[in-house]
């Protein structure tokens, strides 16, 4: 239940397992009278899925997202706002070996130990690819922020593996198919990835996000905190979250995320099997060398679902203070 | 958001307009292992369906549901349950009418007065269509008390207008299509309901439930009285509900619940249009005579989700206690 | 843990047993800014209090709160309030003899089959006494909806047993111990009062409540009408609630409310002793021959409870809608 | 709103202001039947307090806590446990020039700004004494979990400064006032104390906590990782928190949170009164010169309160899988 759900009044719920018929999410809360469309939350799905063949996962699925409820005539209109992906790259085969062996570092032998079912299919629930829906739903936050409150939220990879990344430039960010600020960075950052990807390993990595916060909210440092920070720990492969110094009321903040290397690689592991012997998994699924560079969106996605939430909180709280009311 | 989500711990997100692309819901909460399939599900949604041509609402859509996620090989997985319900017998031209009317009786003038939208399609999200999710989603929850638990929950029409309707044989209630406990009834409850047809009225029902508590509920009559009240007040059309007079800590509990007439009926009324003038709107959608009917699955639904939710809390509280924990 | 707290984000979370140091709640989601001191509250909770010695329970106590949180030099501060009343008519040894032996109808004997727990002090937890701190949070939503919002909630006693109460005077009412509206009947309750207390039985009522909504709640009568009914329903001693047939977007709505006899009576009365034995038990609680009575500003309570709660979600989906925003 | 109130099902709802009338907390969600008397509570706050007059704050205050309700027979009902903690040491001479500057790096001139109210006395409700609330609540989750489940939560010292502290043993942790768990280096951590406190400024800290996981949490990693990122975040003063790298299912973690310095200290510091002005501040309000000490019950409260919350999540889902149910 912990990990499906996110959000009090901007709340998204999310279902799906990646090798199943579709992943989707309903995001009930959002404002009604805003401007949105399918193109827009596509964009943000795009820009999640590798774009430079060789570098990252080949997985070639085109995550095309259909809103089925609450937009109407191109406005939200306060109902909930369902999102379907369907799951159209499903090759079994590349999992089918797995139904037997579980694989280092996921989830799935905890689970099948306790509750006897194993959704071999490629990570299941506990997949990357979930983590699509929430870039979806973060669209729709980011949406009503960006148009209602002027709120920016810009993340970039600051660091792989030794070697740290400076932020340069807006302009080259938005051109960075790695998500680096600065161009002259780029090759050395597809140096260390070709390297990663021959050896089969992988490396782990930090994310920055610059955050506008809303205007001061009130609710104090610590809750807003503590909300940001539920949403960043919680996305797999998160290691360590840090805010940066900046006195109560600023409006901008920093934030400093590392990412553990992927675990699953194509060196051979030492696993069981479900009869508790040992075996060697030689994992053949198509993964990422760095996940910490498709972790960019997929962070922005979780700071601006905790801000829509908390601005949600606050005019509940505080609306009528801001009108004379109360 | 009131009324989009319900429970706690079994968990239920509906979204979706009844001329949209689609409907459907997400159930989050359902425990691992319990066998479910679609066909279980669409059985409890065609029994919600008109099955007498000529006395229900002749809209022919069959309801199909697909079970997106959180079933694996025919058993839950303890993770959400996303259902889904295209939307097919959409026929704009019945409420294309309704673009500059408001109906009365009807959530839109309300919604369009305050904020400037009117989702003028078949009454948008407050229709009865949306209650399709509910009987589906309570399918879920029937499938989980009634395999663990031996949960039993029972509706039947106890009367419509001023006919009483008495109880006298479950095998006789279980063929009726107009949910009649007593055979020797239903001819003239298929009489009452042609009148009304005819008329091009509509008439109020009482819907009676016996609902076989799971285990003495722990947290007190109250508790559960109240859950079980909002479950049943949340329902579109309900006017009242009563609860009978057993002994804190019986196992059948029975409920009544009073359905007002269906608001939209074919005979000319008298309303507003956007411009404020008065307006005379005769409406040609299809409607039936007595939601009364359609409301028995409806209602035994938000029982079972009420007891599902309320199970769930209780073992989260007491687990221990019934195997020496604590 | 259903029926500790109330509400989403006017939340009540209480707490206290009847027999044990204090009652007492915590209201989070307050907003700030409001006139507030503990004589309001006084004021709510000594209008629930027996006002006529003879005609009702005897109990002295004067149920004395303390504001401890949220409220600064007179306003709240957004902060949670919390509010204390200390128990000081605490007789053991009325209730000592319940040690062995369970009331009839109280949830002493379910609560002690499945935990081994007999709180045998005055029905613990489930006694009406709880029910002062929801008068008492409920002043606090009173005065918040009644300074920003002008909404007016009314009750009343609308029948004792089968003497049909009728409404006929605001002043009358205010006026009025018995929560009579029409000051003829006053003496004729007094009766059926004397005639229960003199044969130790108790009878039913009903209360009608006047609630002039906040406002068209834009989420659609099914929402509220479930956020009100399942509080309260969630009232014990309460039997059924019923909704009056207002169109939708009227702006009063009349709700009645059926309320159980008490069931601790001072006739003798069948029951189990914790061996399982068949035993009499003669209580000698003091109980009111009439909850009904007490029962009005209990249910006004959970009425402005509700809506406070509406209001606040109200205003975090739509506040800018209000102001042009959304 | 956010921050009043933490969890789920374990649900501690705190209130007070450091300087008003008293602080406590409801926790309700804690199962019936479990050891649990003030002394057990008042420990752990104790623990809490500074235990060497000289290195760390001197407000004297005993944090003597009260049990209000949950508890009959030395045993816990099931029901809502108040917590009480009357303040006695409200010195509102230290504070009162506060009403017209604000303090640097306290929440207290954006709330002013926006809300017009400054509750001058001590930080209010951001102050630290809130978080004795919370090792009071903490205490009665690890109670439980202790006693239940036999989880283990240790936290230390890990660093002061640029000061590193080695974990050696627990007994010397046990014994040390300053929860330095490598008694050689108490007198370098007495000696950093002196020095920060001679020159009135203040110095960050990291604490680090042993988690004995409570079996493996089915909910997989991030969840439970978000649920403790947002314990432990929404702490004030601190900056960062790091998971370490156990693998998946693993039953001991490693958690390393970074604490800023205080930002109350005793040199002089810019501010702006309520025109506006730039003003100088010298706050004479005892301040810790180190927070991150008082830190490590703390953050061991929020843990086990996160953990209860999650342990309950758990077996309301899979209770059932547990007993062969479901």
């Amino acid at each position: 239940m912990a990990g499906n759900s996110f959000g009090k009044l901007f709340r998204v719920t999310s279902f799906g397992e990646s090798h199943g018929p579709a992943i989707g999410c309903v995001v009930d809360g959002c404002p009604p009278g805003l401007a949105l469309d399918a193109t827009r939350i596509q964009r943000a799905l795009d820009r999640r899925r590798p774009r430079v063949v060789g570098a990252l996962s080949q997985r070639s699925e085109p995550d095309e997202v259909e809103i089925l409820s609450g937009v109407f005539e191109g406005r939200t209109t306060g109902h909930p706002i369902a999102l379907l992906i369907r799951n159209r790259d499903v090759r079994w085969i590349d999992y089918s070996r797995l139904d037997q062996l579980f694989r280092p570092g996921h989830a799935e032998y905890t689970y099948w130990h306790k509750y006897g079912i194993n959704d071999h299919r490629g990570g299941g629930r506990a997949s990357a690819r979930e983590t699509a829906v929430r870039v979806a739903a973060g669209a729709i936050a980011a949406a009503w922020l960006g148009q209602r409150h002027g709120v920016e939220v810009r993340g970039w990879l600051s660091r792989i593996g030794a070697l740290e990344l400076p932020f340069r430039d807006a302009s080259q960010l938005a051109a960075s198919p790695l998500f680096v600020a600065d161009a002259r960075f780029e090759p050395r950052v597809e140096a260390v990835l070709a390297d990663y990807r021959a050896s089969g390993d992988s490396v782990g990595a930090e994310v920055a996000l610059a955050v506008g916060l809303p205007g001061p909210l009130a609710a104090g440092r610590s809750a807003w905190q503590g909300v940001l920070g539920q949403a960043l720990m919680g996305v797999n492969a998160v290691k360590a979250v840090e805010f940066n110094e900046c006195d109560e009321g600023a409006d901008a903040l920093q934030i400093r995320v590392a990412v553990k290397p992927t675990p699953s690689v194509h060196r051979p592991r030492r696993t069981i099997d479900k009869a508790g012997r040992a075996a060697v998994l030689l994992t053949r699924g198509k993964r990422d060398p760095c996940v910490g560079i498709r972790a960019v969106p997929i962070l922005e996605a979780m700071v601006w679902l905790a801000l829509a939430d908390l601005v949600l909180r606050e005019r509940a709280l505080h609306a009528g203070a801001l009108t004379g009311g109360g």
